[in-house]
């Protein structure tokens, strides 16, 4: 307990203990200060544990305990272990939003038709964007993981990778990092979930060819360079699995 | 020093540590399994720190700093201090993705162009979700935010606030929580840049009154239940800003 802090509360009475920042919460501040304004970047070496915990006048577990919640959010890691390690700014963010968003889905903070609605919103939206940017080497990747899932008796795990790269790649080639970080971060949230509805399946095969086909429209619609068919076809995706 | 790691390594030779992962992340993997598979739910309480590091073999820092990641990523908090206090499975889900995004912003891990789009596309949804679903009593909101809005001279600082809880009423009006929190938090993460751009503007009673007359377009397209219009007047509010 904070030293100023009350040391008997009557809740009772109503009396609360005042809010206090926690000393870790202090440290996290400090160093997100110095990232909001510039003064760290990406690459940048953080000062040694001791050298931090005497800078910012905390104890070490608290410089650690903040750390970890730097870590969580994907903006830094630590390099190497023990006496030699380093704490280096990093710029994780499509991980960290992946972890995040599959606990609150574990958590049911979100529909699952919000879900869906997100990721129709989002996913056309690449769609659209990936028949005007798509490189000839994106192009190349979304291939590749539909011809592997042409395999006879994939397994399902399998499958579901593939089509998690699949959609990863598609939103990709939209060239536009922040939106496809959220679409990767959603399907990556969704895996679980979605393998869970492939086992349901009665007539796994007719699905997997349904599915097969329906990646083969979008493909070809980008492919085309046809924004409009690429958006609907996905969209009808994305339906068209939970729906029937 | 991991017990069984190596003493010395000669990194000139090439040789490298194998990854091994710290004890706090097993903390973590642990208790987010048991968020997973649905064992612990909102509302329930771990049990104490010593307890908890019995039960997972572990040191009772490495237990903090795995539920400083958890806290991060705000599926945990801590109620109350010293030995009375409490961590509880919490779903606060906008607050951790507003943290991430504004340092994920912060660190250039996103053009300025791909928030932009992403947002048009988002708020885009939200309108029209919103023309068609708001309440009463979020119209209200709405209302309340731009009459305060009114305000002549008001601080840039109330002023940007009260954007940002234009754009957050208008979110949640759309009855989708995972579109909702994606907008807030982008919005809350670009809070600062706008603020930035407020100031650099030559004329800002001019640009205030841009932004009121676009802001009443838009809450007059969701009061008249015409999504089309909500969407392209939002559409036309975000992109006009950035451009001119």
């Amino acid at each position: 307990m904070p030293d100023d802090a009350p040391g008997r509360v009557e809740e009772s009475a109503g009396w609360r203990p005042v809010t206090r920042s926690r000393t870790y919460q202090l440290v996290v501040e400090a160093v997100e200060e110095q990232i909001l304004t510039g003064a760290l970047t990406v690459g940048d070496h953080l000062p040694p544990e001791r050298e931090l915990a005497g800078l910012l006048g905390a104890s070490r577990p608290a410089v650690r305990e903040g750390m970890r919640m730097l870590e969580a959010q994907g903006v830094l890691r630590t390099v190497g272990a023990g006496p030699g390690s380093a704490t280096v700014i990093t710029a994780l963010p499509s991980e960290a939003l992946t972890r995040l968003l599959r606990l609150h889905l574990a958590l049911s903070s979100f529909r699952t038709s919000d879900v869906i609605e997100a990721r129709v919103m989002l996913e056309r939206r690449s769609a659209e964007l990936a028949a005007l940017h798509a490189t000839p080497e994106e192009l190349d990747l979304m291939r590749t993981a539909l011809d592997r899932m042409d395999v006879a008796a994939l397994p399902m795990e399998e499958f579901n990778e593939l089509d998690t790269e699949f959609h990863v790649c598609l939103a990709d080639a939209g060239d536009n990092r922040l939106v496809a970080d959220i679409t990767r971060a959603i399907r990556g949230a969704v895996r679980d979930a979605l393998l869970a509805a492939f086992r349901a399946r009665d007539d796994w095969p007719g699905t997997a060819a349904r599915l097969r086909a329906e990646h083969r429209a979008i493909y070809d619609a980008v492919l085309a360079g046809d924004p409009a068919e690429a958006a609907d076809a996905v969209e009808r995706h994305i339906r068209g699995f939970w729906s029937g």
